[in-house]
């Protein structure tokens, strides 16, 4: 365990608004980052500690102001009442069920892994005996990563959803819901399957697809770019391992989309090449209708 | 032809300083209309006449300073030293025969169309004696349509690609390239084919794949339609006629590029299903190499 600072805390209400008087933070990043940057603007915790494999990456969140603490050992775990996993998607079941394995009955974990149903799977409802699981997912981030971006108003005003499975406990799931509540987001509740259908029309599958319109590109074509190209195909500038591990973990649903959406372009191709002209209008503006739906605000 | 205005113009210079004295501009839309408003802006003429089929539009633009005078009929452009055609690409060819057959030897035409291939083969090169024809398209443009949002300086450092054939007049070439980077724009030159490829791979399959990820959304996924989504999908909100007629005239080529999409995105359905995972990484870098190239400024 790092030096610990910030502990005797008297500043704080004991427990913290939430309830919990430890919060857990496990990947100090961007979403880690903000979480403990919000929980601290917002009193919600007596303490934040952070988990990572680099002290010298853990020291420096420190440093900024926002961990109290940190520990590269889930030992430290017995401290916590609230664990929030932000790691990879491909990192989280493990890095929960050891942490789990070292609170005390009573403690709650959650997530902010873009993937619910493998997720859910593999940890369960009690990862613990008296710890118990629900899965979230918050719709916000930054093409930034790295905690020195963390923003405690990332999750202002944003979707979260949270996944209860049907072996999950009523009580850490109203728990959990309150506290993305208290951190400023409208928390929906979905079952971790329906989320992964959702999420792979509306993330996964577009995900997948600014990266096969991207790899089009010849190197000449670059001044040729313009603005549409640039917004279709921003995501996939995304993180590839990071990426790889959502769609890996997602990948029914996704390979399903995908599936649906290469019938949509062949549908594209044979009205282009029958001449059907009213069929290619057609498709457009099915698609414009779509997107006229989802309006101009982001979430 | 409409009321006479701001013909005397002894303010301008009697030819400009572009060498054409009268510009036409048929269609006087946002492309158009920032045409004219350019041309004024730089004293690049002596009098604009906008050309089109609603004398209340264009007595509004009129109104509104940005042409002189106007006209329904295109024997007005007999008086035209530069016809530019600023109508929907499946109306060029039609419009630009009809203006080019009233117009003095020795004028110049050229349009704004998004494709070049079948534009320039069904003018040829020379549409009327003495009068001859280069392709144009610059790449600029806005969500925004109509004359109102007209902005002298929308074509400023921007790209315009001048498409001559093997038949095209050099002084006309010489005069229309001249006439775009006047108007703020660096021009390429590359033949009509050559622009149609790229513009295929940079910008029509992307809209067409916009559109097929749009379409994906169920109406209850809208919360869910992050960021991402809204970037990858905005473009999908053009005007499905407009962009028809984009599709159908580059129809090949895109056609072509839809199939090489339909491939990757199945190589990604097949990464995925056979667990795959460094295929699925491997696809992903591709596309971010590429995005990566593109850089974040617009062109």
């Amino acid at each position: 365990m790092g030096n610990v600072t910030g502990t005797s805390g008297e500043a704080f209400p004991r427990a913290g608004s939430s309830g919990f008087e430890t919060l857990g933070i496990d990947g100090v990043g961007l979403i880690g980052g903000s979480i403990a940057a919000a929980a601290k603007a917002r009193s919600l915790c007596r303490r934040v500690l952070g988990f990572g494999r680099s002290a010298e990456r853990l020291e420096a969140a420190r440093d900024a102001g926002l961990i109290d603490d940190f520990s590269l050992d889930y030992r430290a775990a017995s401290e916590v009442d609230l664990q929030i996993c932000c790691l990879p998607v491909d990192r989280i079941p493990e890095a929960i069920l050891q942490a789990a394995a070292c609170m005390q009955p009573g403690g709650v974990v959650t997530d902010a892994g873009s993937v619910k149903g493998s997720i859910c799977e593999s940890i369960g409802s009690e990862p613990a005996p008296g710890v118990f699981f629900v899965g979230s997912h918050p719709l916000a981030g930054s093409e930034k990563q790295g905690f020195a971006h963390a923003d405690a108003d990332l999750f202002a005003g944003r979707t979260c959803v949270v996944t209860p499975g049907p072996g999950s406990d009523e009580s850490a799931t109203v728990r959990v819901t309150d506290y993305w509540q208290r951190l400023g987001s409208s928390v929906l509740v979905l079952s971790p399957a329906e989320h992964d259908r959702i999420l792979a029309r509306t993330s996964h599958m577009p995900h997948a697809v600014a990266a096969a319109v991207a790899a089009a590109l010849c190197p000449a074509d670059i001044t040729f770019a313009a603005s549409g190209f640039r917004d279709t195909t921003r995501i996939a500038a995304g993180d590839p391992a990071l990426w790889t591990s959502i769609l890996y973990a997602n990948r029914v649903a996704v390979a399903s989309e995908l599936r649906s959406l290469v019938d949509r372009c062949q549908q594209f191709v044979s009205a282009l090449e029958s001449g059907q002209v009213e069929a290619v209008e057609h498709l457009l503006a099915d698609g414009k209708r779509c997107r006229d739906a989802v309006g101009t605000n982001s979430v």
